[in-house]
């Protein structure tokens, strides 16, 4: 399914008002059946809706591992992903509300209860990075977005291993991207564990307690994060950075993984 | 309370290696007491908490109006803002979760809802606007947007009578910024209706339906909108104006709003 649609446009400068066609993103409605059982609709961009729909279920806790999963289902058309769970279970009203109330910007409550739930929890990943390593993986990022480039408006996410991207994914929504890529880890055998995560988007506690529930030791970003998602990562033992632009970039947690950079020869101080 | 922390971060550049402080974006847990029930816990910038309880509460449905209010306390110290109205009725559970699920960036079926409900309404304001009066509005926008210029992470809504804003709001969620103006709106007896709503997010579905159900005849964004937004502008009679930077603007429904501009004399063609 495509990923913009082209729209007729009114473009208005100083001088001039002309109708063209421009290229906008898609914003597709996604309803997730769990074993019959409704449980939401994700406004999403439509590609990659296997990965979303498995790795929304994995965030939400309500699926664990590849095996527990019978069938996934897209029917595109109607906009419906369908899994089925071997065990075939029902979610308790009450849980399925409590949780999904968290899931998106207006969440919270299982942020508390998820931040309980790792209390003594640190990553143990020993991965380190270099800070030139840092700088590659955010411009070879930046490269792919390419729907962002078009659009301007899409979030993008990816794991590494910091010699090549593994996963890849981008969605209007920043939630989305993120369970994306874990999703496509979860049904290609691919682990998360000791990766380093890149978002295009801001960090916020629920992103981050998201990626570091996948003992991903490592997240970059262009953008900035809370002070919560700080605490947070200084608290997992999550390196956090952030606004890398250029040749810049700040760590606001467990620094120790960032290697101390070399001086580039040739360069003035 | 501040908008903003001082936290010890690692700048590393090519050749640098600096511990330094920096501000870093606050993200403040609000939970939501509506007469002695839990609703929710909002992830936000901890300021104008009163007009975002207020907001979030009317964007939900849940009050309509000044009137039904008894009382709104917001306890900082605990991050709670309680709500009481003069009737003090309870939610019914199912209707919380129905509703909450689709508040955040992982709605929809609200959506939906809403679409239906709205169906056949059409925003009826003749607001017009001139096209150097988007290019000015877009620049005083950016001005004020303060919070973000510091610290990188914040959104930002406005609503304006083209000559001048009424309301200001900045927030970490691009949903809470929206719900702290139109709550403003609410407690101050100001009336959004034939307002000009400006957004520094992304014009998604859910957005453009929360600023169409107040009446607010033109949106305007420095960000891109969604295919969806679109549809339902036109469905609605909204002027959508997105991509606005610097003299140039798109147009992606309800044109007839925006006068043409004006050719500035001394000006190459």
């Amino acid at each position: 399914m495509d990923e913009t649609r082209s729209l007729p446009i009114l473009r208005i400068t100083e001088q001039d008002r002309s109708e063209v066609e421009d290229l906008v993103v898609r914003e597709f409605p996604l309803t997730v059946i769990l074993n019959n059982q409704e449980l939401v609709t994700l406004l999403c961009t439509p590609k990659d809706l296997k990965y979303l729909a498995v790795g929304f279920l994995a965030s939400e806790g309500l699926i664990k591992s590849k095996e527990e999963i019978k069938s996934v289902t897209i029917d595109e058309k109607r906009g419906v992903a369908r899994v089925d769970t071997r065990e075939g279970r029902e979610v308790a009203p009450e849980l399925i509300s409590k949780r999904l109330i968290t899931s998106g910007c207006g969440g919270g409550v299982a942020f508390y209860r998820a931040a309980d739930a790792v209390d003594g929890f640190r990553v143990q990943a020993r991965t380190e990075i270099a800070a030139a390593e840092v700088f590659a993986l955010a411009r070879e990022f930046q490269h792919r977005s390419e729907v962002y480039r078009a659009t301007g408006g899409v979030h993008a996410a990816a794991l590494s291993n910091s010699r090549e991207m593994l996963v890849f994914a981008e969605d209007i929504g920043r939630h989305n991207a993120i369970d994306k890529i874990f999703g496509e880890c979860l049904l290609n055998d691919i682990s998360p564990d000791g990766l380093i995560a890149i978002t295009s988007g801001r960090i916020t506690s629920e992103i981050l307690l998201k990626i570091a529930r996948r003992n991903v030791p490592i997240v970059i970003s262009k953008s900035a994060p809370t002070d919560l998602a700080v605490d947070l990562a200084n608290r997992l033992g999550v390196t956090l950075i952030g606004f890398v632009r250029g040749r810049r970039m700040n760590v606001y947690a467990d620094g120790w993984r960032v290697n101390a950079p070399e001086v580039l020869e040739g360069k003035a101080k």
